[in-house]
């Protein structure tokens, strides 16, 4: 029987109790925004008692489903203002899912000053004191808690940012390996983890099974479908796998929608040097690990492991968006550099989108050069030490460029955007404007059709269209953000079909359902349609559905376009 | 005949044209409303080449009626991300309207790094370079410039914080004494004003003219009684001139809403030697001036000189505001230190307001501790250097809350509080929550019927009424800032009726109108109607009009109260 486990901080008291009818039904992305906006005031500070921070596992977690272990964190962001689902990898999603925990709940203000982690296990939680861990980052907190509970527990935890209650915080959770590498970083929510005095969250699986199926032959045989459409495409099976998400860097530099300093050019004359194809070759050359997933049962496997120049560990593979963060971006083409900040990110706890976003911002407000990787490596520095600087920059890309006066700072809702140049490729730019995530590519990713030419083709450079192909990008999302499923298998069930009816037998194999793929769809929409109602009730309109005006009016280089999707496309995208 | 003077940074062309028909019969805040909502894409980056900077005298403006001379500057505000006017004393106003000028409007931007200053003189305006003035606070800007052009001119100018594009830059004005102490504060006008490239703007009254009436007797007439009107009420015939606007002090905090220490008392035991009992006895002993006005035809005089121990001059009279921002707030008590950091704000460029409660914030966040005067001194000063702190205060209260992880921030639409705690004069936590300005007393002083028992008493304690109160004094204050005056003889108006018809009287005269007390009213109405408007279309709802949450649950001694005012009364203001 699953259960919901409430924490208040107010009183340190832990319970277990039935799902409410109305969260029946609900897993991953779905349960923390309907209990985001069911419980929490939208116009209330992110940060304060009203707030509250949600853990979930999918739909599908707790299964033998492939890359079924997704973890979803929600609350109300303290980026944006508006609702947030973050989602990520590492092994508690399904720990959780097989502790028959549908979601964690952590509400309440604790008593100012504590610290505190929450040990999850078996049908028991238990709220400890955590000062010892005060100030750690998260590779140091992850190493004391391993010392204390052992290697057979999963971990979530926030480094020194998280502490400080900035804005750009994420929530870190461990990999196979008892690394910190996997990070619901966007929004902040590391943040608001911060403000609720919850250093850490230990996920004890000892006792735990596999989540209860309806029909578990139906279940084996769908899952099988599902594993053979993985296994079948050549970006989920070899792509990711050999190049990690870092393959894009030259597929995006070749289509001339790779955001270059500060969003200057949409093509890097460096991109070769951070590319995919050279990661790639340094970890073999390095005797690094090509092919590692992140999390149990991941057959994608993009999560290398980087190593330095004597083989020592320094990370896991930067992700494309981390990479294009800290190199294009800022003008930086030294892989190793960008490792070494992806490191430090995920030890202080910090979206690597948007404080490189904020750092390329600072470069162009004069405080150091685009192409300064080491003077970007000593700011990043500060972000764990707290200082003026480094809290500026983990505030994140909007607060940077307020106080360093700087006109072209790429936001929407307050959030940065990612490594996809909305000028050349236009039906990202309509996710980026519409969802209700504040700038985010994974919450519509349109890219997939624009540029790679999954599941059907499109003109990226065309204003047409873009915004039903946004659309259906971010109700596809958000049911898969519901199902649990790792955002990457969309590439295979977009062009098989049967890998996609699959995810759906697979739901109605688990909970006796009988749902029809407009069923799934259906949740999709249903989930957009309660994260936009919040965020209207907190203060958003369609005038916040809009990118920086500087997308409007200056050409990209080299192919000279502009955002020319009308505003009455934008506002169309929620006309479901 | 009055004109428009179209200023295009772009191209650094000048050009008067005739009163477009959608601007006739406007002035201060009214035309600058109507410009910036007619012209300005709502949505648009304020300091991008899309946002206009406008200058306006009030209908009255260039007339002999009392008080009539103040300045309206108007923009979409970098702070708030609305619309903005903010006006200002000194002798700007009175200058622009005897030169025939309706509005200023600067537009465009500029070529990068350079900075220009504008010269307005009878029947012709000069855009000349000004790269001298880099970096130049606004008291050396002004010598400068009076070095250039003599002692007779009017200056409007901005300091470090303009330049540097920081959201709670100012713009200031010259008094008649030629000193740069007359400030639009609120809402980062001044960062809008450096975007635009214009560190300064002379305003040259030779040759200027007063502005024609159509009924010369009938004006003087009507002058003649809202003069009388000022001179018998006590407040506008010896309160402010004895003791400014820091007679506000002991009353307030008799009253129990003094905000102290960073709104979380309303009580400062320290009140009485920040008062203006205190401040016109130290005045007195120094030999410095009581009974001083900040622009020509001021009857009121509230502008006293504050003298340091040694005789020298430093400042122009803190206002209340200024006074318990840095004071009270600051948990500061040392008058001195106030007036000093008074003097480093004007010369800076900043909203005392804003940066005194972001000082307040920072110290609940821990940067310095409450009643550390020479640490907030040192920090003021940091912002003149465009150090990264001194950046972060000079972004305003919203910013350093987020920077430094403070979750009390006491901000309406990204702006700071002033001097009055909403719990306990709720009528204007009304305002503060509704006003499209953002938080802002003068936009509905409710304060002088919940406190000063103005215009007839009201409970400040009572959430009932407090809805309709806020409403009747926006629309009055929206009325009387586009009439060009000071918002001061609100005190004389509001108890004595023949005076507020003296008003609509004399507009009648200079321009021909039949007007009525309802049409005045109704001008009120109107201006609100297009700013809040204007609001909607740049992202705002009814989500905006809300104060932060900890004013809803934590209570403010000595009464022991929260803000109660429900969000249907919220709600009810711009019901009209």
């Amino acid at each position: 029987m699953f259960k919901i486990l409430r924490v208040n901080m107010a009183d340190q008291s832990v319970k277990f109790e039935d799902i409410a009818d109305e969260y029946q039904g609900l897993g991953g992305r779905g349960i923390t925004s309907a209990i985001v906006a069911r419980e929490v005031e939208p116009t209330c500070n992110a940060l304060g008692p009203l707030n509250k921070l949600v853990f979930a596992p999918g739909l599908l977690g707790g299964t033998s489903a492939a890359n079924s272990g997704r973890i979803s964190v929600g609350g109300k962001s303290p980026l944006t203002g508006g609702i947030k689902e973050s989602n990520s990898g590492g092994q508690a999603g399904q720990y959780l899912a097989k502790l028959g925990i549908q979601a964690i709940v952590l509400e309440g203000d604790p008593p100012a000053g504590k610290l505190f982690k929450l040990v999850v296990a078996k049908d028991e939680a238990k709220l400890l004191p955590a000062d010892d861990l005060k100030g750690l980052g998260n590779y140091d907190t992850v190493a004391k808690l391993v010392d204390e509970y052992g290697d057979k527990m999963g971990f979530a935890s926030i480094g020194q940012a998280g502490e400080f209650l900035l804005p750009a915080a994420s929530v870190a959770f461990t990999d196979r390996e008892l690394r910190p590498t996997r990070h619901s970083g966007r929004g902040g929510l590391g943040a608001v983890m911060g403000s609720k005095g919850v250093k850490a969250i230990i996920f004890d699986p000892s006792g735990g099974q596999s989540a209860p199926l309806k029909d578990p032959d139906a279940f084996k045989e769908a899952a099988k479908r599902f594993a053979k459409g993985l296994a079948e495409h050549p970006v989920t099976s070899e792509g990711l796998a050999n190049y990690g998400t870092d393959i894009l860097i030259n597929i995006l530099n070749e289509a001339g929608g790779l955001p270059t300093r500060n969003f200057s050019s949409g093509q890097f004359e460096g991109a070769e040097k951070v590319a995919g194809e050279t990661l790639n070759q340094i970890t073999a050359e390095r005797k690094g690990t090509i092919k590692h997933g992140c999390m149990s049962g991941c057959v994608i496997r993009c999560s290398g492991i980087f190593l330095g120049p004597d083989g020592q560990y320094i990370s896991k593979w930067p992700e494309y968006e981390t990479v294009w963060a800290w190199g294009p971006n800022c003008g930086i083409d030294d892989l190793d550099a960008i490792a070494r900040i992806d490191r430090m990110c995920d030890d202080f706890g910090i979206d690597t989108i948007e404080v490189g976003c904020a750092m390329a911002v600072a470069m162009e407000g004069g405080l150091l050069s685009f192409g300064d990787a080491a003077g970007a490596e000593k700011l990043v520095a500060e972000v764990g030490q707290g200082t003026p600087l480094g809290r500026i920059l983990a505030s994140g890309t909007a607060t940077t460029g307020r106080v360093f006066g700087v006109k072209r700072v790429p936001t929407v809702k307050g959030q940065s955007m990612p490594a996809y140049d909305p000028r050349a490729v236009k039906g990202v730019g309509v996710t980026y404007a519409t969802t209700p995530m504040g700038a985010d590519h994974t919450a519509g990713y349109a890219v997939a059709s624009n540029i790679l030419k999954v599941g059907g083709a499109t003109d990226p450079l065309v204003a047409e269209g873009q915004a039903a192909l946004s659309q259906a990008f971010q109700v596809a999302t958000a049911a898969i953000d519901s199902a649990g499923l790792c955002l990457f298998i969309a590439f295979a069930v977009l062009d098989i079909p049967d890998a996609n009816q699959a995810v759906v037998d697979m739901i109605n194999a688990k909970f006796g359902w009988s749902w029809t793929g407009d069923d799934y769809g259906a949740m999709g929409q249903k989930v957009l349609k309660i994260e936009r109602d919040f965020n209207q009730r907190a203060g958003f309109n369609q005038g916040d559905d809009r990118l920086p005006d500087f997308f409007l009016r200056e050409k990209l280089p080299p192919h000279d376009v502009v955002f020319d999707v009308s505003n009455e496309d934008l506002d169309s995208v929620f006309d479901f």
